[in-house]
């Protein structure tokens, strides 16, 4: 577990949390427990998703996967821990009220089951050797459930903690929803142009497996000009807050442009 | 997730939560939402514990294995996804206090993670191969964390919800504690001396697998003594109980005489 969860990442949703919070004029070190639990949520997503019967993945933020360095008993079993450890995390730790802490595993369970992350997978797989044919309605809906859901519910925990009222929390969704995909369509184009060095795993696997990809659908500058229209649309859901966005839109820019 | 859900299971811990619920005077239906959870929980062990990596497991409940039906990842999936849905049900259909349903998801989060029903699978896994030489103490340390903590969990959180007071969740606490106990002492007895067709699961695997079993450790005279030794604490444990307890007891020796 400290492996997988120390071993770097961008820690975009946390990020997103916090930041989404300062925007409702709170502090955003009140959401650290929720932000870290969906930290550790999304690294037992990452720990299961590279095992052998899933991506069959070997690196990971430039080193063995789990599965690779403690082997696929230990992987699985780190996975599953991760997720009593999260809500452990929220339950002992977060400051609010009972109704905003329940809140927050609510928005939770919705996005890690069969209507989220998940249900996104279970997809993902189905469609795995279509490649290029995919249905880009499907494509969507694969990245909407897999990592949309639980990028949006990074947002929207922290604006339930800032105490956001339903418009404000309307807004951080909307953003949230086209940040997970840009960051889903900048990953296609990175797996189809890096190296293995530059990415810290595997590169050119999403062709080799035949994965439903935007670089598959719509081809590598279609893929990019996806990727700054969905930017553009998380820049504009920001417009009808009050508060200050510039971290918000500072991490839609970093999202677009990362190298890896 | 149907398939492992609805295939059967003596649905012990829901059965055990409901019934705890009504000693503190409380309809047993009113933890209904949170008894299901429970028992999404524990198919989701089920499907990863039987898993190639895990114990191999290519029978349950009398039929293949979640992963010898719908492959492994799927299988993967099918667990992960219970997690969510489990606090989904408790989250938006158990009703209680704010408070209340805070405290079951806070005994959940406990009992399934490092400290809880996966930590526990860690140390099974760990002494798989040691057989018949494993301490006594490490064995009771496995089953207290692996089966324990969640029977424990489910006691507890029928008297949460039935708004039993600290003495009286421990009382069932400790019950619980010995129930599960003698569950997996039985179950050791069972794969030790039972047929694939009466316990609908592959007998004998612990003894092939070298496991760490009560048989292994006590002989089966020793084991069978141990779990009339265990039901008798469960059963003392619920003498300083005022309510109904006539349920609590029929579990616990149904438990202790089951033959699958």
């Amino acid at each position: 577990m400290r492996y997988s969860m120390l071993g770097g990442g961008k820690r975009v949703r946390p990020t997103l949390c916090m930041e989404v919070a300062r925007v409702f004029g709170a502090e955003p070190s009140v959401t650290l427990p929720s932000a870290a639990a969906i930290e550790l949520i999304h690294t037992y997503s990452l720990i299961h998703d590279d095992l052998p019967a899933m991506d069959d993945d070997d690196f990971r933020r430039g080193r063995p996967t789990a599965h690779k360095k403690y082997g696929e008993a230990m992987a699985i079993l780190a996975g599953d821990a991760f997720f009593g450890e999260a809500l452990t995390l929220i339950t002992v730790h977060q400051k609010g009220t009972c109704e905003q802490i329940l809140e927050v595993v609510r928005e939770l369970a919705g996005s890690t089951g069969v209507n989220g992350m998940v249900g996104g997978q279970v997809v993902d797989m189905d469609l795995t050797g279509v490649g290029g044919s995919a249905d880009p309605e499907a494509l969507r809906l694969i990245h909407t459930f897999k990592t949309g859901a639980l990028i949006k519910s990074s947002a929207r925990i922290g604006a339930i903690l800032a105490g956001a009222d339903a418009a404000g929390q309307k807004a951080v969704s909307d953003y949230a929803l086209e940040l997970g995909l840009c960051f889903q369509i900048v990953d296609d184009v990175l797996d189809a142009t890096s190296t293995r060095e530059a990415l810290g795993k595997s590169g050119g696997k999403d062709a080799e497996q035949g994965k439903a990809t935007f670089v598959g659908v719509y081809g590598l500058d279609g893929a990019r000009r996806e990727a700054d229209e969905s930017v553009g649309r998380a820049l504009a859901s920001l417009s009808t807050l009050p508060g200050d966005t510039s971290g918000l839109r500072e991490l839609a820019l970093f999202v677009r442009h990362r190298g890896h």
